[in-house]
């Protein structure tokens, strides 16, 4: 069963669907020692998201979909995009806004993953990372191996200055394999910042967007938590792998990725029109990140994969036929190294050493979903820090550098989600 | 006849509907002999609400709902919320953006109220009065009698540190006697502010949305309409009482409201992360608010009434049928109180008194509806205003005490509205 | 076929469609010189509308539409209305968020003009046009006489003082003759401004809304290519001729509009509660504005008309049905003067001359359907300034006065197009 009907048009064969979302949270973030000056720590409530939209099939193969999110009293988009599948052909093209070719956690949809928010990581590189574009794909006739690339330009924004551009490919290996479904894939982007702002804040909340704190993030030291200015980039280039495995109830999945930071230095001249924004590095740093998630169906599903991610899982016993609905326990750890040596002094540097900081999460949640489109979620995530923006802050009184001080968060997420 | 289509899902039993809805209005709100320092008053068109959104039924007795009021440029919402109807069962719950339980008029959608706006104390109390939240009902067999109760945080916004939150509960007894319909009423509810921001300002415009400018309000002076601050307050209580009779064409409904506050005093010291804003007080002020309202259907209609509120009125000769639609009288008084005794001195008060002003409406207005998803609206109101904090700029020679200067104010509102 | 299956109530007759529409643009405008202090010339994406709404009909011949536009982030409209067009009757009403009867230009969908722009004159006069209003329609049996007026308030805003009004009128005779079908038609607007800032900035890209820089307006000189002021006025009229002709394959258009401006004096004295914004002129200006167009579908089409504007053409031979879609060339030269003598001193004022600045757009293009709902398009212009607020940036050292200054912009954009 669906959420919202399917309408096929006599004659052409055409397909319509509404379709929408929407996710309520209500959370707690620790403020550590109630020391970061700060409101947006404690309690909060939020909806996360709230999607209405249209996906369609046209005439000659061609697909579009519209979705807006439009919580926060604001206008963001989900997939704003036509792609041409021509039948039979192991080949297919994509236009408009969409997303980059970049991580397992990121191309499965918002609603099916195994946490309320996506690894660090992907918070880390910026937002939610769609980006008006053109891509392509290629498939075998098995859909066992798989192969996109694409050209990608800026997020839809009200700016007259997108400059940015980002080439992005993924390969992935998904053989019917050891009783189970593997997933195996790299994947790579090269970014390229505007030329007139040429700089980038990589940053990541506490595995919980109730609260738009950040305790690890390449910028200067910050008594509340919020941080700005970033380090001076004409870009970076991102590596990224992932390991994935469904057998029956069980799922496992991993990725690692590398960011190679291309910095620019204090002496650096840039062109007519260009211009470096936040701290120059002597050095260009380099990041780390790696979660490993497993997650099990106590009552018997077995978690959907379809074109090369995570997709639905159909509730085996939902309530409406006097089952219990699906649960899923879950857990994750994600870690994530914005601290490396660069030389030199400045904004975010200690000791020649730019103080992102680390931040290890370890985090645990149950899923319940009554049917396939309601789903009610509860998670408990520890946060660990070493160093960072807030550690002068959080700890003002321990002996060891800033980049070594450390300390924890409790997190707590609930999510009641719906979809059509 | 319905303006949009219901589109029922074989085998599943789903039902899903789009739905939207525009109101125009026009109008012209008197600038009491020109002295307010505005260009807010006078004519001014507007498009009211402009609402687009989904209406379904999943497996498993839940409802959704997502509808979003995109007027004015901006993004705001009317319910968006998942219900759990279970058949045969006097329980049902609801999480999601929706309403407290607050008053019959609240209750009523906006497209079947009397006049262009709703009840003054409405208006007052603050904003559309959503929230997100999770409540519960129960109702018996007959339908006869209903109670429902809530939790519920904040509205939809971009905040992080939403710690506000609102019980409500409402009883009804609604009894089909006297030869048509009645309806007795109990609301209740128990509001606190957001820790690090105690405070509000209640205030009420001129019976029109068309104008921004309130002649009454609990702030200081103001010369041009906009008032500001408020009055530093933990939270509040809300009681009302609610009856209403449909007899034939005529109904009568009234609601009066008492507001308790929990002010915050001079002297008083917030703990950690919390600060007040506004006006501190000495005492705890009272407000009072109580309307009513009469309206007969010259055309014959019996105004709708279900679950505990008034529902959609049939057209019974509508234009496409060659009759002239429906024709409906509709009058009212609406008062409000926010002058109250706290002691003390400061902005807004005048002798000790806290000068919010009353305001009284004498409305009379006629609506049209040619068919079940159009109305054609105009109304006259004469608000009369007592003290407030317009009154030393509106009257600026009277030798009377702030607080005891009156005078009026013409207002004239027509709507354009349809739905499907 | 349409992107988007229509639904019929049984019984009531009513219809139903869910609409929605994407244009994405990558481009280029040249920054002459590179003499302009901005990074909003050069290279830039950009999604230009994101559409999604809803079209019905409700019983008594009632027509209602809401369209949101959210590109950008920001909320905006197509049509928000609600039309009455009783069957058999010449008679036809409208009110709601519509366009005034201004241009052909206007008056096409913005899917299916021959280039990614309208005429520069509907830039000039400001934003996209819609008002909302209350306007009629007469039409005679054949279809081939049409005339519509309306009276005009605001746009959709969060305005409270929107006293501005526009009154227009135009009349159409489009009979088919000649082998084809003409269009011959005349419009009026008679624009008053809001009475708290009268004063308008008339102001043109150059062809692409790629970039937000304009080198034409009634502005003082700017350096950064951002005009801002305007003059001062308490309103305009825009006179309008049009003629149009479809012959097959081939189309020819041309408009011609004239403004004059009702400018307020530097001593003039305005009443209570008005003020002007902008520059104030000793006389009224007149701007002048022209635009020839022909287009040729190499594939054999014919371009759509009906109800005194183009229409949709239905593509011949899409590529679902194993042709190659519809090709189709086409040509502008577009002209507008924002140049006139006033007299006196002041803001873009030279020697007397109002220095708006003369812009010609040389315009090629081509345009590929590959099916109805689809297009891909390719255009360059090259655009050609007299004067304008940029002529002392741009041409600096040139001995000519700043009114006869004179240079070209490369303009290059491309889209891609779906509906439903």
């Amino acid at each position: 069963t669906r959420g919202s009907p399917e309408f096929r048009e006599p004659g052409s064969g055409g397909i319509f669907r509404l379709t929408g979302e929407a996710q309520f949270d209500f959370g707690y973030v620790e403020n550590p020692g109630e020391r970061v000056a700060t409101t947006n720590l404690g309690y909060n409530g939020r909806a996360r998201r709230i999607i209405i939209g249209a996906h369609g099939d046209l005439p000659g193969d061609f697909r579009y979909i519209i979705e807006f999110n439009l919580t926060g009293q604001a206008v963001d988009y989900e997939d704003v995009s036509l792609a041409w599948e021509p039948k039979g052909s192991p080949f297919s093209a994509k236009i408009g806004f969409h997303y980059p070719f970049v991580s397992l956690d990121i191309l499965t949809s918002n609603k099916l993953i195994s946490f309320s928010e996506r690894a660090q990581i992907n918070d880390a590189l910026g937002q939610n990372g769609r980006r008006l574009g053109a891509s392509f794909g290629l498939v075998d006739k098995s859909g066992t191996l798989r192969f996109n690339a694409g050209l990608f330009n800026s997020d839809i924004n009200a700016n007259f200055n997108n400059t940015n551009y980002l080439v992005s490919a993924r390969g992935v290996w998904a053989p019917k394999a050891l009783g189970g479904q593997l997933h195996l894939a790299a994947n790579y982007q090269y970014r390229r910042f505007p030329v007139q702002s040429q700089g980038f804040l990589y940053q990541a909340r506490p595995f919980a967007q109730i609260s738009n704190v950040r305790f690890i993030g390449t910028a200067g030291a910050s008594a509340t938590g919020a941080l700005s200015g970033g380090i001076a980039a004409s870009g970076d280039q991102v590596f990224g792998v992932e390991a994935a495995g469904i057998f029956g109830p069980l799922h496992v999945v991993g990725e690692a990725n590398y960011v190679k930071v291309d910095a620019i230095a204090p002496g650096e001249v840039l062109g007519n029109g260009r211009a470096s924004t936040g701290q120059r590095l002597e050095g260009n740093p380099a990041f780390k990140a790696a979660y490993v998630e497993a997650g099990y169906w106590l009552t018997g599903e077995t978690r959907g994969y379809a074109r090369g991610r995570f997709d639905r899982t159909r509730v085996r016993n939902p309530v409406h036929k006097g089952g219990p609905g699906a649960f899923q326990l879950v857990g994750r750890v994600d870690h994530l190294d914005l601290t490396d040596r660069v030389g030199g002094t400045g904004a975010g540097i200690v000791n020649g050493v730019l103080n992102g900081g680390k931040q290890t999460g370890y985090l645990g949640g149950v899923n319940w979903w009554p049917t396939d489109n309601i789903r009610f979620s509860a998670q408990y995530t520890r946060a660990e820090i070493d160093g960072g923006p807030g550690a002068g802050q959080v700890e003002p009184l321990s002996p060891a550098s800033l980049i070594d001080r450390d300390y924890g968060v409790d997190v707590f997420v609930t999510r009641a989600q719906f979809d059509f």
